[in-house]
């Protein structure tokens, strides 16, 4: 499809100033987990807002880490659109990974590493560019913008809730676009209708009040060796969770999705064993099997496990403590805090209720259905924009506080993104193909646009 | 007992020099898991040992951290004693429980803290204080002296042997005083007549090459899990070790040794749990079962487990690997070699045959018999120092590569040493009571003497 011209002249001239936008935000370090720059970035991203024609505020009310929030109302706009996006980014370690600095921008053979390039920062960069570009070349937006950046959506939004239970009306819009997707395996842009839940759990084991001398390992237990077999309950060897109730509530897809996934591009299958460098996928899974578990099936990851010495060489030490931090992500229908009272009976009825339990999120699944009027409007300008036909997702098979503007607020939500299949998200070389950027700013353009008559 | 007036007043009068020389060499770091300061340490410590008129030099040529060797010969002495010594350390990690530098030796209220202050430093300071105050008052030993400290006993001695295996008319001797013990938890001054031997290991699991974002545990299989399950293998909830044939050369006690363990003090089954903080043994051993896991048994240690994200709050990553360091001390009879390979097999078995399997170190245990005549000596000497009935330990719970000297090159072996029962040896804050230095010193002065004579 022929663009119109005037936004790719816009697009095009303002592709330096975009770029170095993305680049300020990213050298600004947001990291939730750590507390870590979050107050300042929020007051950075308030500006870039303001300069995109927003009118702005900061939100504090809601006790966590601040959302910058702003609007713009078009006199006659029939619909509104509201963007969610989220301004904090995940910890960079392990540091010594990462080829150039996480919140040292570079760019190498068209590519921009950085903490936050892809997720989720260069989709805010791309959206308010394409705020810009629209008032640059229309004078005026096609319909009402919402603007939602969060600051703590990496740790699992835990106050979100209050801000967004106590304003629907200041939220309400015909449709949201959610924060980020990357394109697939084969280039193909992606669709997400639905996000996982979230639960994440830090289990702490205390053994003696000090590291002792691994010789008393014979009278005294030793909190790795019980936080290690206490792990080792919960799943079979296959990956099935054991945990009594775990998959009770877990949603079925109808027979109509299960048609739908059959037909549905998935490359990753085997170019995701070759990017990663594994032979198989767990459980041997392939084919419709392998996309139910991707798209449709609860997860249980040990994110982090840690005891004792664990430097260089050897030594023998009985540790006085250990951890382990689990993420679990949620299907539809699967309840958290049920999920929550499952691991904690879970690990009672074992011998380990003397465990420190604690909760550092916790929210459930949402998902918009395929025949949802929001869908075919992307699906189209997706298709126009990149060239290709894109893939519908039933749901991301990663997490975010969706529920709360799908299952609460009842907008149709969709996720698309600027990511691509290698942009490493969570991990060490974040990444966005520089193009992709550019890209995406028009793919937003158009979609304004056509949401606004549609 | 009166001690020799003129041996009270140089050990009165060198007090002051004696805790300087102990501060010197805790100050030099010798960490041997690291390499740090090892080199700089054996250097420091010759020039101690030439002090004490010990004739000395570095070996270097079995190949592994330098060890420091001194000899002094007495014309028309009948008796040659060994000494074994250690000079490097254990990690000083973690930093942060440290109330004041590791390297850094501070005395508060009669106790001196620093890493080795105890394990090994100041027994070496308080044994070389012993020559250099029998050649003061004397102006010769009583007997040959043979004082070897070597410089990576705390990483598994893996070189030591080809230095003692290449050497056995070097080494020869009436009998060894090994590197050190610690007075029990009522003040009882301990010789230990044993050691463990040391099996250690370190487990790694790769998974895929890059730390990736956690919603891909649909399919990627996480190292952390597999880790987790395979050490969750090794043993049943009561801690016995599920490898097949770990336990089965074991050698058992005799009757006679049952017999002594019943009577033998071990007052560490109340005070341990209240000095540690834990309201109960493994297993809730207590009495004569205690006494035979702690002293006859062969522990399974996890000394450290890692992967993943291990900061502060939450961040959702399938790691790209795990590791554990698993220390295994082994008692009389075991053969580290087959104990190994058990593992191995156990692992292979378990469907973790892929795990990068690394050996550490690994060497058997060693055991002087009750009925040595050394035992008698040393005994008496501790009784007449102390004033209190010295408890004799068959074995120490700790390990140490006594067998090359006990079970290659036949020499009779006690352990004894100046830690109390609350010197925190491999652990933060370790230190030594100040008192219990010159003590040591009067102790090995009169144990010199008596074993000239023996």
């Amino acid at each position: 499809m022929q663009l119109d011209p005037r936004v790719e002249a816009a697009v095009e001239a303002s592709k330096r100033e975009t770029l170095r936008s993305l680049q300020e935000l990213c050298r600004q370090p947001s990291v939730s987990a750590q507390d870590l720059g979050v107050k300042e970035c929020s007051r950075l991203l308030e500006s870039m807002m303001k300069e995109a024609g927003l009118k702005t505020r900061i939100v504090t009310e809601h006790g966590g880490q601040p959302i910058v929030y702003g609007e713009r109302w078009e006199p006659g706009a029939r619909k509104t659109v509201l963007f969610y996006n989220h301004y904090d980014v995940q910890p960079p370690e392990p540091l010594d990974e990462w080829k150039s600095g996480p919140f040292d921008p570079q760019i190498r053979d068209g590519f921009l590493y950085a903490r936050g390039a892809s997720d989720n920062k260069g989709n805010i960069i791309a959206r308010l560019q394409s705020l810009k570009t629209l008032i640059g070349v229309d004078g005026k937006l096609p319909l009402n913008v919402k603007f939602l950046a969060e600051g703590e959506e990496e740790v699992g939004s835990p106050y979100l809730y209050r801000f967004v239970e106590k304003n629907p009306a200041l939220l309400k819009a015909d449709g949201c676009l959610w924060e980020g997707a990357s394109s697939d395996a084969k280039g193909r842009p992606v669709i997400a209708l639905g996000a996982k839940g979230m639960v994440y759990i830090e289990l702490r084991a205390k053994g003696p009040n000090v590291d002792m001398h691994s010789s008393y390992s014979t009278l005294i237990e030793n909190p790795g060796w019980r936080l290690v077999e206490a792990l080792g309950s919960i799943r079979d060897k296959d990956g099935r969770v054991l945990v009594d109730g775990f998959y009770g509530d877990v949603e079925q897809p109808s027979s109509d999705e299960i048609k739908y996934l059959k037909e549905m591009p998935f490359d990753e299958e085997t170019i995701l064993k070759k990017t990663y460098g594994v032979s198989r996928f767990a459980k041997n899974l392939s084919g419709l099997e392998a996309k139910l578990e991707h798209f449709f099936r609860p997860t249980c990851n040990i994110a982090g496990v840690n005891s004792g010495y664990t430097g260089i060489g050897s030594k023998t030490v009985l540790p006085k403590s250990a951890f382990a931090k689990i993420d679990l992500r949620m299907v539809p229908r699967q309840k958290p805090d049920k999920i929550l009272e499952a691991f904690r009976s879970h690990l009672r009825a074992k011998g380990y209720g003397d465990f420190e339990f604690l909760v550092e999120s916790s929210y459930e699944a949402a998902r918009t259905p395929m025949s949802d009027p929001i869908v075919k409007v992307v699906r189209e300008t997706a298709k126009d924009i990149y060239g290709v036909e894109p893939v519908v997702h039933p749901s991301m098979a990663g997490s975010g506080p969706m529920y709360l503007f799908v299952n609460r607020l009842k907008i149709p939500t969709a996720s698309i993104g600027i990511g691509h299949f290698g942009s490493k998200i969570h991990a060490p070389n974040e990444n966005i193909r520089v193009e992709d950027l550019h890209r995406g700013t028009r793919y937003i353009v158009e979609l304004m646009r056509r949401m606004a008559h549609s």
